[in-house]
């Protein structure tokens, strides 16, 4: 749950981003009602299959939440001045289609408002909201502000940094799980919910794992995938690299293990290559560095090995509400590190044949420098089981 | 995956049920781009974390889906005559906001298009789109399509029938491990990861699992609820009411039994009193039956027995990319059976301190009457535990 206060807070940074400063802001994109409004309709329940929402920010400072009947039990614990839940299914008539009850709303409440300027979402606000407007207010002055909310999103705020302290546990928890219980026989999906199991049990509730699932040949061959029901021999390495989404945010770790048996020599050469590419990225995050710049310390890590050709990604990307976010490091990144970034950093090596392995941590940028936030154990090898 | 051949029939009768014709149609909801052209970006997968995709349909047939070049897996999939994936992130610079990328693409390719009218949905296509279009070309006539497609989805097509079969099998495997594995000691959450790696084994595939989970006085004080972390205690009630989701199509069954022990006789007369009702409901089941007959059949049912107060909830609905989706089997419903409808009948009892319980079958409307979909073993006590 993100706070009243800090929801407060952002929608008054995007108030004071946007010059000149429209009467009122629509906002539709999920992301941007959980960042807003603390506004997050959990997957795991059946009200929200096919559900919108519309956030209408006031330049009073208002803010007001539309969202049908059947989301309550989420618009109550949004942190918004009122809560508008016109009725869709009743459980005695017949309902009618579920986003237009929406769009009429919005537009019978914007009908009636002084102004003559809207900042909204173009990418995420239904169509018809501006279709009506338009119909109703030709005179109204339209802007996007979606470049603003990318941007703004990007520098993390104590509430949204407590929800991925929460993500980040459950994804340390269910590495552990897969690095001390992935057995040859298991196929990949089997290791998906094993790890899908320990991350509700840390978490203590429901939460979406994605990513990916690969052993044996797709390592290297595919570098990531969701699961098959490919059955994992001995021996076989095991690619995991997954997100834990609690509240809309997530984090995103990776490790590979040979399973229920030593790697190879070359394995673990290439792992030890991977675990110092890591730690000369590490070693350079703080605020103002250009993330180009890290991209090529670790191409260079690589590099002095002779590995530079079979390093086949970006070297990391931010996180949040989003993924991959803002900033790129990558070869043409144009962003420098910000205080208040979540990034992942994520060498690895794909060379067909030998191995396909990647290893990722996530940290905060802090004014100083970096905060680990990732506490799994990265290693090529499982633990010596008793 | 749905056929090539049934997304040409459908668009051809979206296409049929538009009068007057226009010249183009804009779709941008994810249940309508699976129903119309395939398009399902897997939830399992990063790539479609905050993604959207937008469908134009040509007066001459022609068929476009655009979406951004991280979605080209499932983009692939589709059947449409062209896909077009803008490069969103490369790797290599710093990627833009997303959706911006979607709205601009659809917007040039919509700039040099003959013709004066379009259809879209109103509540689905973004909004940077229209507001272009009506920059662009104040000309236009644009017309909402949502009450069609709306309408049009009810009936299901062979492909569609043969996806919800499929999520149908793996929720009858996942009650089936419920009702055998459930133990007292175990927590609601618990119960979860076990019917979700259930659903997952049987549908060979990572599948999203959302529904009811509790347990103990939850079933008649909350009727239903996210799983808690709280400690099933032996003779408790479990209440399963869950839907396991494969291609954005998904089925709704419901149990109730009581765990590691015998129930009170209260509990079973209730249990027989939602097995008849469910009955003569199923017996109802036929093209053109009225919605509102056959709620009234089931609520008359409890009522023979007393019970009817102690009914609290609509008797049924249909089901398949949405839920819930017409008909709605309510008693003031205007909806009738219509051949090709997935109907869901959930008779309930709950009662304070005593009981709350439902059981939740599925059906396919036919011809003739009706096709039981779901196989699961309704029962208040567990199997004897060898």
């Amino acid at each position: 749950m993100l706070t009243a206060a800090g929801c407060r807070e952002r929608r008054t940074r995007l108030w004071d981003s946007l010059n000149p400063r429209p009467d009122w802001i629509l906002i539709a994109a999920p992301q941007y009602l959980v960042y807003l409004a603390n506004y997050f309709p959990s997957p795991f329940v059946f009200r929200s299959v096919n559900s919108a929402a519309v956030l209408i920010l006031g330049d009073d400072g208002s803010s007001v939440l539309v969202a049908d009947s059947m989301l309550k039990m989420f618009a109550g614990d949004s942190h918004v001045d009122e809560v508008a839940t016109p009725t869709w299914y009743d459980g005695q008539h017949s309902a009618p289609p579920r986003g237009e009850l929406l769009v009429q709303n919005v537009l019978q409440r914007l009908a009636t408002c002084s102004g003559t300027s809207i900042g909204y979402e173009s990418a995420a606000v239904p169509a018809g909201i501006i279709e009506g407007l338009r119909v109703a207010r030709p005179d109204l002055q339209l802007t996007p502000v979606d470049g603003v909310l990318h941007r703004l999103k990007r520098q993390k705020d104590p509430d949204e940094l407590a929800i991925i302290r929460r993500s980040m546990a459950a994804g340390d928890a269910a590495h552990a799980a897969a690095l001390h219980g992935v057995r040859p026989g298991m196929t990949e999906l089997q290791v998906y919910e094993l790890v899908t199991a320990a991350a509700c049990e840390a978490a203590g509730e429901q939460v979406l794992v994605y990513g990916d699932f690969v052993s044996g040949p797709r390592c290297d061959r595919d570098r990531g995938g969701p699961p098959s029901v490919r059955v994992i021999a001995a021996s076989d390495l095991v690619l995991l690299d997954f997100s834990v989404v609690i509240h809309g945010y997530r984090g995103d770790f990776a490790n590979t293990f040979a399973c229920g048996g030593p790697p190879t020599a070359e394995q673990r050469r290439l792992y030890e290559a991977c675990m110092h590419a890591l730690a000369v990225g590490e070693q350079m995050i703080r605020p103002g560095v250009a993330c180009r710049d890290l991209d090529r310390a670790i191409r260079d890590s690589f590099a002095e090995q002779g590995l530079a050709e079979s390093f086949l990604s970006h070297s990391g990307h931010g996180l949040g509400l989003g993924h991959p976010d803002p900033p790129f490091l990558t070869p043409q990144s144009s962003d420098s590190l910000l205080p208040g970034d979540i990034i992942a950093i994520e060498p690895g090596q794909y060379i067909l044949g030998v191995a396909g392995m990647r290893y990722e941590r996530n940290y905060l940028v802090t004014a100083e420098g970096y905060e680990t936030l990732s506490h799994l154990s990265l290693c090529i090898e499982q633990p010596v089981l008793s």
